[in-house]
């Protein structure tokens, strides 16, 4: 494989330093954008990452001690056309993973201010990328973090981006209904369209990756030196599920189950997202595709996880307990749920799935940092209704 | 049917100032919204509405003497959210009728900073009015303007907002899929979203117009004196494709089809716009429910539009000729083309077609603001792809 020149868009974020790293490591040339966004947002939680993070500046240091390898990085905002086009014009991208949004679903429903400041945030920046790309790079391929959020949770099996549909005696494959369920996955669907248009009428080529939800802190880069480690959130904001039950099950709180525990998702290991991300970049969409992906490789009910996350917990010697409470979101809590997902393993993903070896292996790490742990912040504080 | 206190949000515009003294000749009491946008955007392309409009103030005391009723207007930006929830306080509105939006998709194809002022003015505009629905006017009936133009042109046919799917021996009625054409388009594909969920998770209660293309200058109440007369735009711009093709003829200008003007899509008279908004604001939505509606009476190509203004313009005397040019817009030119329109029809909707006698009687009326028409603005300058 030929080295490909590579921007990556929130390359400072819990995903975004570590496939930094990974395509580094295989021989890319990386350069990453951010504008703090998600540390701004933790400051702004009263949380913290469980891990002791560095300064980007600080990991960028320690990537080439380690690997000798440099990794340039650019400060500065998407949602700015002037710096976006600077970027471009000085990294002149092969491919252009976009990880670079506000990526908490929460954060988005607190009140109508963080509501629009998601879609703004998320909507207008991929917009300049994708002028940006057809100005300045119109070969490049976009690589975009989509959410297997946008679908919802319809009643029927949900496809990879597309499905063809008989009526009336006649046939087309169209985009996939989406019936996302925040101001944050309608932000997606949103980019969703916007990227496909794109493809179509400028002729570029993207991969839209409607990723599950990620569990795990621990990469082949991340674990060469602890200056390299990614961010590990718990917060009822930023924390994903099984992230945050791991957390909660080491300091004996009680795993924050909502409502029936039913709500059903697709799931994947940290270590299979940069996996997924460098399939991609390395098999790029031909021009005019607007490809799209499904981006994990195990479903479970959030009931699932909390079980495993207790179980695990029980054989390591740690008394878990559940607390179903009412669920702040409004969701479906029981549900058909049956995604595809065979494009990446066609690739040549290869999954790591969520064993109790794994659970046990993500516990014990969190109890290495123990004693940064903030139990304020976990307690669900965000309705999706506050007039309920 | 009881007065209902109405808000028309772009009241002022080509629909919404006929809509608004409609609804008041109704009875209902009509406060009007509008931040002039659509005046500076003909401001912005050295184009004017070809009949001499008046201001709002003056529309709404001429309105006052004609009729006696009062119209109430508030002049500020749907995107600052101070003024909308003022507005909504002050008004305390029971429906809310929703123009008030960029309308052109030529105007959000002109660069990126149009592209992206376009879906941020729509898009944060629509979620301040939904924020401000949810917490000050919960029961209120959003009757929202979409387009036609969201479904792009499938080859199956297009059903009103959703469609029953049949998948892998399971169903589901799920929103009908959209591949919108511009920038402009986008936009309210994503406002549809944003109300659509607006609906299902705060219980607020929408109807969404997908409407098609507007003719006619003329209502019940824009003859009743000069001073209440709407705009009327014929610029590539501004004007809408069969509006343009009747000032083209008067000034013996040649029709601009663009393509092969196959390019198919559903149209009504301004008559019967206004009759539609009356009939979904007297006959509102449950809560929770986002209605769709197709709101146009007939399907014409673009070819069939040139053609019937060549005939009926000979009838009168004028020689029409016809220019088919190179599409500036990046379009299927010849495609399947079938939308239901039914419900509509059920609530009472009595179409006004376009006959022989409409298109003469338009062409007599341009006739007499002759003078008035500016040449340069209705070449077509904006190109969907500005490399090709």
């Amino acid at each position: 494989m030929p080295a490909v020149r590579i921007l990556i868009l929130g390359g400072d974020g819990y995903l975004g330093w570590p496939t930094a790293m990974h395509l580094s490591a295989a021989g890319h040339e990386v350069s990453v954008v951010d504008n703090f966004l998600r540390r701004a947002m933790a400051v702004e939680q009263g949380a913290e990452s469980l891990t002791p993070i560095q300064s980007l500046q600080e990991r960028v240091r320690a990537w080439k001690e380690v690997s000798g390898n440099e990794i340039r990085f650019f400060i500065g905002d998407l949602t700015d056309p002037g710096f976006v086009d600077s970027v471009f014009r000085d990294t002149r991208p092969e491919a252009c993973v976009h990880y670079g949004e506000q990526p908490s679903a929460p954060y988005s429903m607190i009140d109508r201010r963080h509501a629009i400041e998601t879609q703004r945030n998320n909507v207008e920046g991929t917009l300049n990328v994708l002028f940006a790309m057809r100005d300045l790079a119109p070969e490049a391929h976009l690589v975009k973090l989509g959410t297997m959020g946008e679908y919802g949770t319809p009643n029927i099996d949900i496809e990879e981006g597309y499905i063809e549909i008989e009526h009336k005696g006649r046939k087309d494959t169209l985009p996939f209904p989406k019936m996302p369920g925040s101001m944050y996955h309608l932000s997606k669907v949103h980019d969703s369209h916007n990227i496909h248009f794109g493809c179509r009428i400028w002729g570029l080529r993207a991969t839209d990756l409607n990723q599950g939800v990620v569990y795990g802190i621990q990469t082949a880069e991340t674990d060469l030196d602890e200056r390299l480690c990614t961010r590990f959130d718990y917060d009822e904001v930023l924390g994903t599920a099984l992230n945050r039950f791991c957390v909660q099950a080491v300091v004996g709180y009680p795993l924050t189950v909502y409502g029936k525990g039913g709500q059903t998702r697709g799931f994947l290991n940290i270590i299979d997202t940069i996996q997924c991300i460098r399939l991609a970049v390395e098999n790029p969409a031909v021009a005019g595709d607007f490809r799209v992906f499904n981006q994990f490789t195990e479903q479970f009910s959030v009931m699932d996880l909390a079980e495993k996350v207790r179980s695990v917990g029980e054989g390591l010697g740690i008394n878990v307990t559940l607390n179903r409470m009412a669920d702040p979101r409004i969701e479906a809590e029981e549900h058909y749920y049956n995604a595809t997902h065979t494009r990446l393993l066609e690739l040549g993903l290869e999954p790591h799935l969520l064993t109790d070896e794994v659970v046990a292996h993500l516990i014990t790490t969190i109890q290495r940092y123990k004693d940064r742990i903030l139990l304020e912040p976990i307690a669900p504080k965000t309705k999706w209704d506050p007039r309920a």
